[in-house]
């Protein structure tokens, strides 16, 4: 079992990119810090991340809902259908479909498909020594959204980054954004391999440098407003895409994101054919981030 | 959100049947009555009865795994994972890619896509009045094996069902077979309306009679061996299919059951156009069965 999107030929003709993401209560999301409307979002949000990260746009989802079946379970359910349908309204992605259960705790299993339209999806391993590395936005928002609903309190933080109200940081967690458009454009404009920062920008960048067989040497991080850099690398759940291509085809990429209405790509760093080299500022980058461990 | 398959338009060509289905610990399976890889194959089946239900073949899956954190989850998440391959060996429906989460309690969430070859799925809403209602196989077989299960001490059950080991009952229960040979066959010979026994004959038999406007007069139910006459109304999860089809084709679906080596059909009943008459020996029937309820 792998985390990664699948491709399904179609009988018939066709064929679709599938990926499938789950959101549990008291291990992803927690309800005292955002709404079950949250948490529907952030599902359907975090698996189209995944189509984005391939250049592929969505063509629809399915659910599977697991609710408590205490008091309320109904109303979460609905809560929960809501976010669904207004993330689903956001991308243009409809919810086809799905399966509602008791559990023991929420679960929200999204499994969603997409097209490249005959065109190639962009993989993880296709990196080439030299190639630029570019990130579609600044990384850090939903780790410093997630410590200010904790610790209301505390205003947002520092580091450099730009100050931000307690609302918009916020919003950066409960309300996170798939690059779709973004994923689409770079796709287009040439890209060598991509990947979602869905567990921290650092273990992602590790995680595509290990599938291209490559090291990569960063510049600097854009830190988003509120965050901290140690947010921006090892936060995670901001669905920025890290794209790696050739160094020519970044002006393309900018304009192309800049007829589409789109924020400008911001420059990472560079591609090394040393996979033993991995830095940021010429410092080794350790692969900071969210680890699935099961023992 | 309903727990019907959906049907989805692929870009390029071609179309795709799309079902979800969950299993949680606790809430459909217990583990100390069934193994990691009982799991596996039962959340598998289960999705891939909905296929078999609409007359269509299996051609991928994707899995939603959610494992407790404790000690064992990554045995528990191999053993699941093993159960899902012996599926998927044994019905011809590859798992093309999967999420693993921590969770409060195991969970997974099987989605499945399969098509009708440019033929039209069947659906529950097809039944016409005077049409034939058979089943695919004696029913209960799955409760029965719960009933053993949980009570080894004493033999299977009466009822003038056949005797059978008890392991052969409890198997009915671990590793239940999704019809999909036998839906298959029921479209081609001409199937009106079709569901699977997942919820319970009595339960599944109605919610067809609604779809259809329509009501049924049974004639008796076959019933499992080892099962009893309640476990094969209201058991559920045997995954038998109920088909309505013109009386004039059963003859013509017992002909393809026997050329593909699969077990004679069986008659339940006939459909009546009097929606409010239910019945069962002449006497009304009631709704039995497993109801997903949230409050």
């Amino acid at each position: 079992l792998r985390d990664d999107a699948a491709v399904l030929a179609v009988p018939g003709g066709g064929s679709l990119i599938i990926s499938v993401d789950s959101v549990v209560e008291g291990v992803h999301v927690d309800l005292a810090l955002c709404t079950p409307a949250d948490v529907g979002w952030k599902a359907l949000m975090g698996a189209l991340s995944d189509l984005a990260a391939m250049g592929a746009r969505p063509v629809g989802a399915v659910v599977g809902l697991c609710v408590p079946a205490a008091t309320g379970g109904g109303d979460l359910a609905l809560g929960v259908a809501e976010g669904l349908a207004e993330a689903a309204g956001a991308t243009g992605c409809p919810v086809l479909g799905g399966d509602l259960s008791r559990a023991p705790a929420l679960m929200v299993a999204v499994t969603v498909f997409g097209t490249v339209d005959g065109g190639q999806a962009v993989g993880r391993g296709g990196a080439h020594p030299g190639d630029a590395l570019i990130v579609t936005g600044p990384c850090g928002g939903s780790a410093a959204g997630l410590r200010v609903l904790r610790d209301p309190g505390h205003a947002p933080g520092s580091d450099g980054a730009t100050a931000a109200s307690a609302d918009a940081v916020a919003a950066a967690y409960r309300r996170p954004v798939a690059r779709l458009a973004e994923g689409w454009a770079a796709r287009l404009a040439g890209a060598h391999a991509m990947m979602d920062v869905s567990d921290g920008l650092a273990l992602d960048l590790h995680r595509l440098a290990d599938e291209s067989s490559v090291g990569f040497a960063l510049d600097a991080v854009p830190v988003a407003p509120g965050a901290t850099q140690d947010e921006a690398l090892g936060g995670g759940e901001d669905y920025e895409l890290v794209v790696a291509l050739d160094p020519a085809d970044v002006d393309a990429l900018t304009a192309r994101c800049a007829a589409a209405g789109l924020r400008p790509p911001l420059r990472l760093g560079s591609v090394l054919a040393d996979a033993g080299v991995r830095t940021l500022a010429g410092k080794p980058l350790a692969p900071m981030g969210w680890q699935h461990r099961l023992d």
